[in-house]
């Protein structure tokens, strides 16, 4: 990064005097990303109910695609013939592509690893799919995102130190395979350091990523089922051992809390489903924590959602108005609240930015998390296993499909019954 | 109208010299609206995945909104309280209101009817409801719509001539009572001519309706389930004992070839779910007829849905991208497709009132007819008992909920299973 020919580079522009956080700007061939950051997710090349125009009104500077979903559909290769990602979604600002690690091995069916990639069942129809490092990084070329992702294998949690090692050694192979299988100089590939919740695991991976000179490290292998604490321990092994002139993402970690906490400790990158999975879920984020629009409390509320947004949501719309279309249950409910809150995620990045140029953003954090009120960690297991006990159920519904065309897909979208790979409940 | 103290006027602006087709002016307190004109439907205070702003950019001009389903939810004293439907929904269009008389009678659970009005189940919660046409009116007008609907009994087809007859007769004394209950002067009452497939009703409806002296008239009664013969026969029938210089309204029509048959009867002002309802199933328009989005030919397609429209889809984005997001059940192709249907009756509504005032109407229609393939009548006879079966599992499903909290309401948006009340299939 920095090299002069490269069409990416980092600039640290400011440094908290009393904690890790960072304010940046990162430069991507198609525009430049103040940072810190969150990136909505458009996981099958559109950000659930959002055209581009609400994505850029709303104050997104950068999304993330996913290249497991969009190698199974409609192929990379159909998305190339187009014209590529930018063109195919109509969205000219950075995209990411995450490589599809965390889906295959955690989502994909009747898997099977070997040193060379992985072989596993389409969760669309059932169909025997292969991907190795190679042909990760030709999907991702293929796809031309701006920043892409090594092909990485992320293991669950718990995992013993064995399964763990056993993992981070094939990504630090395969890294280097990615490494050398990219032949586009307009894309950056990103390196990800895992090692599950092992600080030994964690300082390695970060030591051997780090060597092989990547222009941005992720921390991959976190919000897989760990404690916060032991998500944060990690990032707090890790972050210090990163380069400080490369931009860091800390991958699937994106909570209003969590950017607050992360920023803390030197994060530059986030993406989350959760701000538009609840939104479509009917919930919202405020600075005094979250609120579900179904309560009968909002059934007459003229004020928005929040008076103190500023978002095309909050700027159109009594909380009557929104609440009346969770509880007809409109496709319109989705959209104004998912716009309320990736409005809120970006604000709230930007709110960070400024507290760390003004020197203040320790005071920030202290004042944010005092007044916001989070879910609590029984809330999140129990979410977490929920989608867990729907991960299961499609997974046994295939092996009754057992390679003829699946089922998974034709579930439609607004079943209630909840659907990890697509998201949650409403769509 | 025309009468100077009214808000409301309605300007004959050209007559086609070989049709009866008409375009005019419609003046409303919140604007004009050349006519003919398509109003798209937006029945619980929202068309469907679409915002105002969508709305205005596709060129609509008034929307209508249902007095039935509002009443029940929120309820219309609500959105008076939270300022009326234009603020509650943000749109500073005309709005009209349909009374809800064809809901009540082709919805509603366990209705019972006597000459002072209507009681039933509310289709959401099974709670017992009671419609009158002066609770109508009063409702109506703590909506506020620019255009509001007496409170008519619509009987289904088959109907014999007696029950045609007495259903006819109410519709008529509940009209005068609709007058005589309007309080508001900045809103236009419309009278409904019923009447079924009868000619002597159709005439003694109109001769009956006409003398109360509306400042605007509805062909009610029509699409449902008659066939097109006969439907047009009905509108024949009406239409020239409809005063010229007031506009006039073909109930719940709206296909494209339906809007081309009507305005050469003397139509100026349509209405139909069908245009949203079969964007959100994956079918759109063009000239030459429904095009089936997810059909393998698109998928590589780089040209847009329909290369002549002008619409936001269209402008923007790939067949291929809209089919993508079909396939994989995506909340945005419901938008997309939506937007493109509604543009599409924007426009040939347009290009009949610019044919009008060229007096090449009857070329233009003959034109149209001949290139436009129309989904033939046992198509359409297949698509109605499809939804009158999903009515009868509602029924039955109140039916066993007797009266506590209702099931039907709980069908999360998008269940597979098609939901007569709000919409088919995906929402």
């Amino acid at each position: 990064m920095g090299d002069s020919a490269s069409p990416f580079s980092f600039t640290l522009q400011a440094v908290d005097p009393h904690t890790a956080a960072r304010a940046g700007r990162f430069r991507t061939p198609h525009g430049d990303i103040t940072t810190p950051a969150f990136m909505p997710v458009g996981t099958q090349a559109t950000v659930k109910a959002l055209t581009p125009e609400d994505l850029e009104a709303l104050g997104a500077q950068i999304i993330l695609s996913n290249t497991y979903h969009l190698f199974l559909r409609p192929g990379a290769h159909v998305i190339a013939k187009l014209g590529g990602l930018h063109r195919f979604m109509h969205w000219d600002h950075p995209i990411l592509t995450d490589s599809g690690g965390f889906q295959v091995f955690s989502l994909a069916h009747l898997r099977r690893l070997d040193e060379d990639g992985v072989t596993f069942r389409s969760h669309i129809d059932g169909s025997e799919q292969r991907l190795t490092p190679e042909r990760v990084i030709e999907a991702e070329e293929q796809l031309g995102a701006d920043v892409i992702m090594c092909f990485d294998e992320c293991v669950g949690h718990p995992a013993t130190p064995a399964t763990a090692r056993d993992a981070m050694e094939r990504t630090h192979r395969w890294a280097e395979r990615c490494r050398r299988a990219q032949t586009r100089q307009d894309q950056a590939l990103f390196g990800i350091v895992q090692g599950g919740v092992y600080q030994n695991l964690r300082l390695e991976s970060a030591a051997t990523i780090t060597a092989l000179d990547f222009p941005g490290y992720a921390i991959g292998g976190v919000s897989v089922g760990e404690s916060k604490e032991e998500c944060w321990q990690a990032v707090e092994t890790v972050a210090p051992l990163l380069p400080t002139y490369k931009p860091r993402y800390l991958m699937g970690v994106g909570s209003p809390e969590d950017l607050v906490d992360g920023v803390a400790r030197g994060i530059d990158l986030f993406d989350c489903v959760l701000p538009t999975r609840i939104a479509r879920n009917g919930t919202v984020f405020t600075d005094a924590g979250r609120v579900t629009l179904t309560r009968g409390a909002l059934r007459e509320q003229e004020a928005p959602i929040d008076p103190t947004c500023d978002c095309y949501t909050c700027s159109h719309f009594s909380a009557a108005y929104v609440h009346h279309l969770f509880k007809a249950e409109e496709l319109l409910a989705y959209r104004l609240a998912s716009i309320h809150n990736l409005r809120y995620m970006a604000r709230l990045a930007g709110r960070m930015r400024q507290a760390i140029f003004l020197g203040e953003f320790a005071a920030f954090s202290e004042t944010f998390l005092s007044t916001y009120r989070v879910a609590d960690e029984s809330t999140r297991q129990q979410q977490r296993e929920k989608r867990l006990a729907a991960w299961t159920a499609i997974r046994a519904r295939l092996d009754g499909a057992a390679g003829a065309a699946g089922t998974a897909a034709s579930e439609g979208p607004g079943t209630r019954r909840r659907d990890p790979i697509r998201g949650n409940a409403v769509a």
